[in-house]
């Protein structure tokens, strides 16, 4: 059998449900022999949605990744003109730019997990709107810009506009914000949007906008949480692709739960965005399938 | 040592914070040679206000309940005038009085944790607003009064009315709203205050009212949760005693959740009842300090 | 679209791995129509082994169960001579009997379960060492057998051959050891094997045998756990299906363990023979493959 | 009321329980209008013993800490002489010397956290028996030693002596095993007990040893776990601070489980560590009584 972590061509598809969609996929990738390593399936009764993911070895693939996508195309014709699919490799690195500001553990993080080879990423580059943590990019070895912000948010178009160019430079397969404390504009939102992941600091939909530690605090819950989600237009409420709690307790003051909440931050963060990196995330309206 | 599962006096005190309050109630309780077998301290810095909680074990008190409440008033004058404070004798057993409607998940784990002597108290009875849950009741030899509820919330006051009237028959120190789905008028939050406890079946305050995991299901959340609170005026807003959630998935319908959610609904009830039973929680404003 | 808790024939298969074989199946639904609601797929590169357990809608299938399971015959002979199958009809309801000793929180949990329908069995009958939970069984309806146990574990014999009788005569699906404290003879767990299920109040492979709360109090662990596993002749060595744990600390003693370890057990237990009823557990070699 | 944060005495103590200690200590704080900032107690019936730490507000000390400590001294003394305490200044930055290998992510982790300010110790250095982690030791500003150890475990004498040289010019608090892989000679136990803190990749006493993720994927567990420890001479056996656990399922093979694992590892060293240097960590045979 093949090792799973060896390279693999990736397939995800997402269309209208109906008998025989597994049967054609698998008969198409059984005729050229291909060895499936991972297989994940949903089918959605609410919405009638069908969702697959498929890693086959690379090395029982008997052509190209081009080839096997003309050929998929044919199958995937058969299952209706909503029918989104994708087909990429797992061997081809995949590019990353973090937005910052000035809160730097899940940059650290990120950085230390993309030195070691554990994130499927490498980042391209590191943007903040303060200085702050270009000295931490920098001893990783990833070229840092800063791009200062005015105090009117009336005024940040061009920031903004600045930050796409450079981020776009990149043509990443996710634009990270790891705790960059900015809201996106409405414009950038559709530009980078579903590679454009954000991390907050509140179990959503509780505490949504601005110091979710205050409000959990004063609202007297028992647990924090940490949600990773795709941005949208309207503020933390895009699909989320992962979450996670931590107890706290009545001893625990805001600035306790500022500190416990960064390992979940972290984690949550960094599991979201690897599982968005393999093509593990399928997005369907408000909701993922997280093919983990 | 004593056994702290023995009898013993269990004082819990809130007041404004100052030097000396622990002082004063350890040197009160040495002084007549008071073994204490759990003690529980806690300051909050951003109101100001202190709370304890200390469990004598009753062997090593030379004289009864009254005369220590007697001599302990003495002692708590000195923290001003702004103390709350109480003992109770962990041997005199308690009273819950439950209020259920058709899920019979959370009725059921109570009645099964009263009958092994696993909750401090004794279930008095139980009120439906539905006969459903009747034969459940008797099964475990506890009382059940059926108290149809009219369709029209704005003709329910006589409901409510006789419902407050077989409570308060039994004085209890805890009603519990096991899944009663019915919105309890401010009268009787007000006359109930403290003592009622609801179990909400979301991770509040997230998904408050009705149909709360539809609403998780909508959101396409990755966690579901449920609340234990004291029930107040405001609706699903009462300080929390206790929270935990449940890890779902894309594959997981509102049914699967409604099923998953039973376990921690039953579990977080439980242990918020006990508590709230065995004076380990003290409310101060929206929130909750709980000596678990 | 049909709704996954309708009534479905439920495929489980394990075979040696090769390409084709996730083809060959969804080919042959296919082909009369039939409708997959739930797929599930494992390929095991360390061993070879290839698992699968797939739901098709009945109301999709135009003939019976046995004539379903005739035409796989014929499918599954191309997997080679180790492959096993089974098909199952999610409408025939499935039958437990389940084995106690003194403590009725599993018990209760299951009864509670069973008759609100949440469990996918009947309970056919409690058969206990001790008569106390006699009572807690005909309350829920259920008939109670004792069969007394002597003391001298050598001359357990016929106690357990009247046990293997009174199971038997109800060819159950899930013979449950529900807390039943007493460790069945190699002969009766060859008779039961993949059927019989245990709960033991440890996370495994931590604290074997007896009273793991002990165990775990002297180690001094932070968790403890509680562990649903298939009976095998060696001690809590068998196949784990589930576990789960729940945080401890220093305050907790082994009684507060024993009251907070029984949370545990009774979600674990009820979890784990769900999944076994439900077919989602396929056993290899000692691990289980949980398509939950 | 003081910030809890803000610069305190941490006075923790354990001795021989009887009435009237928690009167003594906090009566001796109260006399010089000491203001307690955190208050944790512990009567432990088994052993009969008795643990308290408390923090001091700075501010509210009218004299230094030597005075303090001599002050205490005749406090203490009426509690017997099996009687064991300390009083430290929170304000004064506590030391840390990390042992490392080839593994990057606790270090890096622990590294980030001395970087923000989030651990309350400086690192003095990181020894490494390899030299792969010194460029980031480096990279945050820290001192790496390579201390290249032999195969023969028979002649690694000379290399401990030259890490236990190399540790104790630091005279530290806390000499973390941090993903170190070599055990510790009985006497490097002996002389650095209390203060040699190791993270144990596996949910101790499960999979004492080597390897233990290989372990936990051949019994077939379904949560993996780790633990921080203190080390004692008898492999993985020493008091446990903290440990916590992470689902995995049968689609996890061990590579998997490594780096799932390693997010666990992180966390449980970080707060062990952390927990150990405030002094909320008190040791009593083979148990912690922890304080967090």
């Amino acid at each position: 059998m093949s090792d799973p972590h060896d390279r693999r061509y990736v397939l995800t598809l997402g269309c209208r449900d109906r008998p025989g969609i597994i049967a054609g996929i698998s008969s198409f990738i059984a005729e050229f022999g291909g060895s499936i390593v991972e297989a994940g399936y949903h089918s959605d009764p609410d919405t009638g949605w069908f969702f697959t993911r498929q890693a086959i070895a690379a090395a029982t693939v008997p052509f190209g990744l081009a080839e096997l996508r003309d050929r998929f195309a044919a199958v995937a014709a058969d299952f209706g003109t909503e029918t989104d699919w994708q087909v990429h490799d797992s061997g081809a690195r995949r590019r990353a730019v973090l937005l910052v500001s000035r809160d730097g553990h899940c940059l650290h993080d990120l950085l230390g997990r993309a030195g070691s080879g554990e994130l499927p990423a490498t980042v391209e580059a590191v943007i903040g709107n303060h200085p702050d943590l270009g000295e931490m990019a920098s001893a990783h070895g990833v070229k840092f810009h800063h791009v200062p912000f005015p105090k009117d948010p009336a005024e940040r178009g061009p920031a903004f506009e600045q930050v796409r160019a450079l981020v776009d430079e990149h043509d990443p397969h996710a634009v990270v914000l790891a705790r960059f404390m900015q809201v996106l504009p409405a414009s950038l939102c559709e530009h980078w949007a579903g590679r454009a992941i954000n991390i907050h600091h509140s179990f959503l939909p509780s505490f949504v906008g601005a110091r979710p530690y205050h409000q959990a605090f004063a609202r007297g819950v028992k647990l924090i949480g940490a949600t990773c989600h795709y941005v949208t237009a309207e503020l933390d409420a895009g699909p989320i692709i992962e979450q996670d709690v931590s107890r706290i307790d009545h001893a625990d003051d805001v600035r306790d739960m500022v500190r416990q909440g960064r390992d979940i931050e972290r984690v949550v963060l960094a599991r979201g965005l690897r599982w968005h990196l393999e093509g593990r995330v399928l997005v369907h309206g408000r909701r993922t399938v997280v093919f983990s």
